[in-house]
């Protein structure tokens, strides 16, 4: 029955067996995190004989010890593009860190401008930034600390509100790039349909030198692997559409084999990989090879990548199953919330009835069970209708997860009926 | 006998057969390289037991595979303090490349200012930038990217002229930083003395937001053990001259275990390592934890430290001894050159007569020998004498290293007599 077809009686029963309930819930000291997306120890486990691999000599001869290689080593490059789907020569392969990539890639365009002869951003006044929402707290973060006005585009099941994006680049030359994590995206697992990113590629944008900042954190972390979304290939269609420039990709094995230890990449057109490339070798003399060359014996090609995230899409099928089950069985009926159920990626999209976000999260944190904070998905921490939590299935046994999320539904409930008592006794 | 000394007949006999002994040399097809500051084959070889470890705990339980922990691991915080005498809460643990460090560290400056409240670098117009030279040219590179105005300050023996400094930061307030490698400096192997590095620390500076970027690269690449330079406690020194800001200090161990796959850290006063923690923040989750428990496990202590440097130590010291000897057999006597001999570091700094430094480094090339360009070691390029070269004796072995120094040596000869010669004739 949907709570909003009840009336003052039955929400004031139901408000009072579930709060003996939570009471109860509270008593047994609970202590779960279900706040980030960090992948849990049995999947670290499967990339532990990746450590027994001492291999110090690249396969055209170079010392991976020592200095020199600042794009990386041509077999770590043959190994990120397939993983990231791109041409070899569109590869720059970077440190541990994709974020860093994604940091530094707003940086140089600030200070530097985005190609040899472009003002640099820093010059060109207000800086605006577009933000499908929900979305990445850390993408917002780095745009926030250069000081851009950061703008909320809705997301769609099929990706951004293009009509939206459209509208928003082709007239203000102040809208400079946007975010996006087109593949099981961060948190409501959204695969971007084809048409989207067919029409982020080619829309006309008043700034030259607008950019898609192009995460694709979750390329291969399906939670199927027979059942895999695919896109349009986008350094291709933005070159086909005449932008060739217009894409930064950003990729990392964070989630694939160490997060701590991983290897991040990016790929973007002929011209900025060059114009990156010369200002990189002011910034560093290269990064760490012997890990390249670790990751690369690991794996051997993408086929070998792949049977490695079966492993990681079987550890993790079953904590999304588990969540997934226990909201359509506890929440199905009520009408008082929404959810995603993504087919891979380490995030579920959960809305509860406007302005009980932060409340539930509260809830959830008083009887111990740890969860991103509500605001989060939101450029400046502001979500403006206290509405979307994130859920992180990923890191918790999952015998921990059936507790965590039946306390979470449980809170749900509760913050739900005591908000239509008290709009029924406005 | 001196070359000044000699008529020009006798300077010409000497050409005749300099002349003849190039062309002999010339005809053996030499590929040598003395150009790059990189450790040797046996040097990377001492740290290859590093690979054995296959630790992923941390002491305090961390999971070091995992996100997390932006500023090192405890014990990588303590290892990397010890390493760089300085307390182990003024210590960030980063990734692989001190040169990063000192990018990123400009780029905050430049970006965001050097503490909360202070005004960005980029916001204060001409930013005037101290570089004693000869120096290190990946040094003038960063704060030539960001299009700072280089300022020459001459190298004593007892490190950078402290008078031209002093005078120098005392009334410009655009005078916002100075580069120094106060130990075994590149490419002098100067040790800057007790004195110089009080007044660096204790001098008045217009600008309240002045920093020195104290590179302590070669801390303990000593090249005898049993006779090892110290010098003063820079952050000690610049908190007791009320100056506890002042120092930005860097270091790292590429040149201790790999190039490639070392670790690198900062220090600086508490309100600048809270600061950059802060903004770092945005930037990155955390470095590669596995390298710094690699790292840690391999030397256990400073003890342990020094015990390999001891080991570095005696292949490098016959390398340096070789140099030395041949330029003093050479050229001992002429009066057309001087050089330094130092006590620890990468390099030895050559000086020619003026105006030669790029006609014998051609003239190596053209016989098969590289070295560092003549330039690298001054501000855009730019030696205004055309006299310094940096030799870089680590990499060669040491029968390839008498074949370079001969060679080198028989090329200043030559291009000091051509000289000598035309200015005879002029």
């Amino acid at each position: 029955m949907r709570l909003s077809a009840m009336n003052t009686a039955e929400l004031q029963k139901m408000q009072a067996e579930l709060t003996k309930e939570y009471e109860d819930y509270k008593k047994l000291g609970l202590s779960l995190n279900m706040s980030r997306g960090k992948p849990s120890k049995a999947q670290l486990d499967l990339s532990l004989p990746m450590l027994d691999i001492k291999q110090t000599t690249a396969a055209d001869g170079t010392d991976a010890r020592n200095y020199g290689v600042l794009d990386g080593l041509p077999e770590a490059k043959r190994f990120m593009a397939e993983f990231m789907s791109v041409p070899e020569d569109s590869v720059i392969v970077f440190g541990n860190s994709s974020l860093n990539i994604m940091y530094d890639t707003v940086m140089r365009a600030y200070v530097f401008g985005v190609l040899p002869g472009e003002k640099p951003w820093k010059d060109q006044g207000k800086i605006k930034f577009l933000c499908p929402v929900p979305g990445y707290d850390r993408h917002f973060g780095v745009t926030e600390a250069f000081g851009f006005e950061l703008i909320n585009v809705p997301m769609t099941p099929q990706g951004p509100d293009m009509d939206a994006v459209e509208k928003l680049v082709k007239d203000d030359p102040q809208v400079k790039g946007i975010w996006c994590v087109p593949k099981y995206s961060n948190p409501e697992g959204c695969v971007y349909s084809a048409a989207t990113v067919r029409r982020m590629a080619a829309m006309p944008t008043a700034a030259a030198d607008f950019r898609v900042f192009w995460d694709n954190a979750y390329c291969v972390h399906h939670l199927d692997m027979d059942d895999q979304a695919e896109i349009p290939d986008f350094l291709a269609e933005c070159a086909a559409a005449g932008h060739p420039e217009r894409p930064y990709i950003f990729g990392s094995t964070s989630k694939i084999t160490f997060p701590g230890a991983g290897l991040a990449a990016f790929a973007a057109g002929p011209e900025t990989i060059k114009y990156v490339k010369k200002l990189m070798s002011v910034q560093t003399i290269g990064h760490d090879k012997l890990n390249q060359l670790r990751h690369v014996a690991f794996f051997g090609d993408r086929a070998g990548l792949l049977r490695h995230m079966a492993k990681h899409a079987d550890i993790l099928r079953p904590k999304f199953q588990m969540v997934a089950e226990t909201l359509q069985r506890e929440l199905g009926d009520l009408g008082c919330a929404d959810w995603t159920t993504p087919k891979g990626g380490y995030f579920m999209s959960f809305n509860t009835m406007p302005g009980l976000a932060k409340r539930v999260v509260a809830m959830c944190k008083e009887a111990g069970v740890e969860l991103t904070g509500a605001g989060a998905t939101y450029p400046y921490g502001k979500d403006p209708e206290d509405k979307n939590i994130r859920l992180a299935p990923s890191m918790p046994p999952v015998e921990d997860l059936k507790v965590a999320a039946e306390l979470f539904c449980l809170c749900v409930k509760l913050a739900s009926v005591e908000k239509l008592l008290a709009e029924k006794q406005a």
